[in-house]
């Protein structure tokens, strides 16, 4: 079934909703070390690994209550909840984990972990590599979407999880939970799919190009080991920054900057008021994020392609025995563009995979995943019913 | 009238023609000062300012039968014929003009002239600064679409022409023909805009912004006072990789290169053909642009807005005195969107304009204006007749 919904009451900021009803309080994010070394898709070995990782709700004796929700980009193990009572922004999917949500606990076992080559607890380019004591920087080697899948794999292993109800995914969180779908087929029995593609459009890997041009090309990044020093925080302010606009439609920006001067220019540096915004996200960004995890975690998209090795993406699907799949995309978004999403449910629907496709008319842009929640909360219900 | 037009030969490589036939032949750039300083937007003065023109064909007795060609950001004035017998690439809208083109010069004289602010023999940042001896760099002031046409008005002038048959314009050249048709409504006959606005979109200006960041942000920049030594290359190569992205529509990106491997990887930096071709790009632009002209002529585009001091752009074009407009779009055009186009029809139109509004169906992206010459031919010498 597709459906278009409509949602015109795209509001003047980004909406920050807190909802405390149902809330799952106050968690930590645990973590888990592997001590075998883990056989990397390059060909290279690493380990031991850290998995940074949160659970909410409690697991059932049949071990087959589990939702793993897999992250974006830059986020990290804290879906949801607080880490204090103090702690001022709950996880960055709260308002869909908790007592009567869309992943609900008193039902579900959820568990998020924070991906590897990250910088939020899980070994990524910024943890001490064993050999030398120090940083890895230049020396942590390329990791790929089945690499961060494997550690999943042997996380949710651990924990005891028997069957995975769903893996959930937006963005490069829906290419590891395909992933998921294409590696392990008998532990997955729904893949739900937010804004996702079973790869990189040219256009996404071109951006991506710049931004790590930019991180690679400042002179404060030395080939990746400025651990003991400066660190490349123009680049990676640069990429954020682009990264951000292809994050946002056309449309939202009229409506949230539109061609409003900045209230403090800067000569020709900075003249108008999404200017200012951009600057503000770049200069977040620079506190909160690693910049060898942030090429590394960008090319592991560009290089990830659910159909590499076979003739069609119908092919490659055919290992697939999830029962059911939901796959949602958004009109305004132009980094995962709906019809990536048509190519997915087509090879889902090809090999006989119960799809539930859902176009949404949404103007946020690739963002919609985050901001539709009130849409996509009654979708992940009956995904999951 | 509105019309589509469908083009699904969308080559596999940008298309470089060579029609040697009605070829205008050997030009040479000439240049003009104009010794009395020009008052400028900004309020500083500028001067004596030094214009590079080229011209082709003959004005006739009337002095009525010329077309004011306008180049976008980093073109220059020679817009037709070859500079030399082994001149290996002719000018950059040579299939346009010459004898039996759309801008036929066995009738009309046709004109363009580098930009103010440019590096293409007009006086821009890298030209000497009198008072100094040393190029402007930093001290070259801001300047905008109407400056730009003040210097243009008084080239006209001196060239003794008396009514303009046309202004010509794609992309920024756009904005520079509308500004004509704002500020002398009385000398111009035809407005010809091709992908073009009346106003950048913020994302375009967030776009722009990455750009101006990368150049001005790159530590050879120096302010703008880098002429004496090393320039800023990467940024400048940086923001061309950027803009080229916009220039170009993720339909074509996908025909052109797709997911293709780089021939010659390197490392996580580049991995794929698409960032080998950008690369490619940036390189041969450092080579022939210069930073501070970049710079000053993005932000030019981004502060012009032809509503600008009015209620609306109806209300703002009621100063237009042409007889007919031809406004030309293309559907993959992401960086001046059709909506863009359809206002600037609707705004002439309420007005009494006689409008031809041409949406064209080409997966080019911005880049249309100069690929799709053989469907705009027709309507360049249908807005002439």
């Amino acid at each position: 079934m597709t459906s278009g919904r409509r949602r015109d009451d795209a509001p003047g900021e980004s909406p920050v909703v807190v909802i405390e009803e149902g809330s799952v309080g106050i968690v930590e994010t645990k973590s888990l070390v592997l001590e075998r070394p883990l056989a990397l898709g390059c060909g290279a070995e690493l380990g031991p690994i850290t998995v940074a990782y949160e659970t909410y709700g409690e697991l059932n004796a049949a071990g087959d209550n589990a939702i793993l929700v897999e992250h974006a980009l830059t986020a990290s193990a804290h879906v949801a909840g607080r880490h204090s009572p103090s702690d001022r922004v709950p996880g960055w999917w709260d308002v869909m984990v908790g007592r009567g949500r869309a992943f609900d606990t008193t039902k579900y076992f959820v568990v998020c972990s924070n991906l590897l080559g990250s910088c939020y607890g899980t070994t990524g380019p910024s943890s001490t590599n064993p050999k030398t004591g120090k940083p890895y920087g230049s020396a942590f080697p390329p990791v790929t979407i089945g690499d961060m899948v494997a550690v999943q794999k042997e996380l949710v292993h651990r924990l005891g999880i028997r069957r995975l109800r769903a893996v959930v995914g937006g963005s490069m969180g829906g290419m590891q939970a395909i992933d998921w779908g294409l590696r392990h087929p008998d532990l997955v029995d729904t893949l739900i799919l937010v804004a996702t593609a079973a790869r990189a459009t040219p256009q996404s890997i071109a951006i991506h190009k710049v931004g790590v041009e930019a991180i690679m090309g400042d002179p404060d990044f030395r080939g990746g080991d400025y651990y003991d020093g400066k660190r490349p925080e123009h680049g990676l302010a640069m990429a954020r920054m682009l990264g951000h606009v292809t994050y946002l439609s056309d449309g939202w920006l009229w409506q949230k900057f539109g061609r409003r001067r900045a209230a403090e220019p800067a000569g020709l540096r900075s003249l108008f008021e999404i200017e200012s915004y951009l600057e503000y996200q770049g200069k977040k960004f620079v506190e909160r994020f690693d910049a060898n995890s942030y090429v590394h975690l960008l090319r592991a998209i560009d290089l990830y392609d659910a159909e590499d090795g076979h003739a069609s993406l119908t092919e490659a699907f055919r290992r697939m025995r999830c029962k059911r799949a939901l796959v949602a995309s958004f009109s305004s978004d132009w980094l995962y563009p709906q019809y990536q999403s048509r190519e997915l449910v087509e090879a889902l629907r090809a090999n006989r995979i119960d799809v539930r496709a859902e176009e949404i008319d949404s103007g946020y842009g690739h963002d919609s995943f985050l901001l539709e929640h009130e849409l996509l909360t009654p979708m992940f219900r009956d995904a999951l019913s």
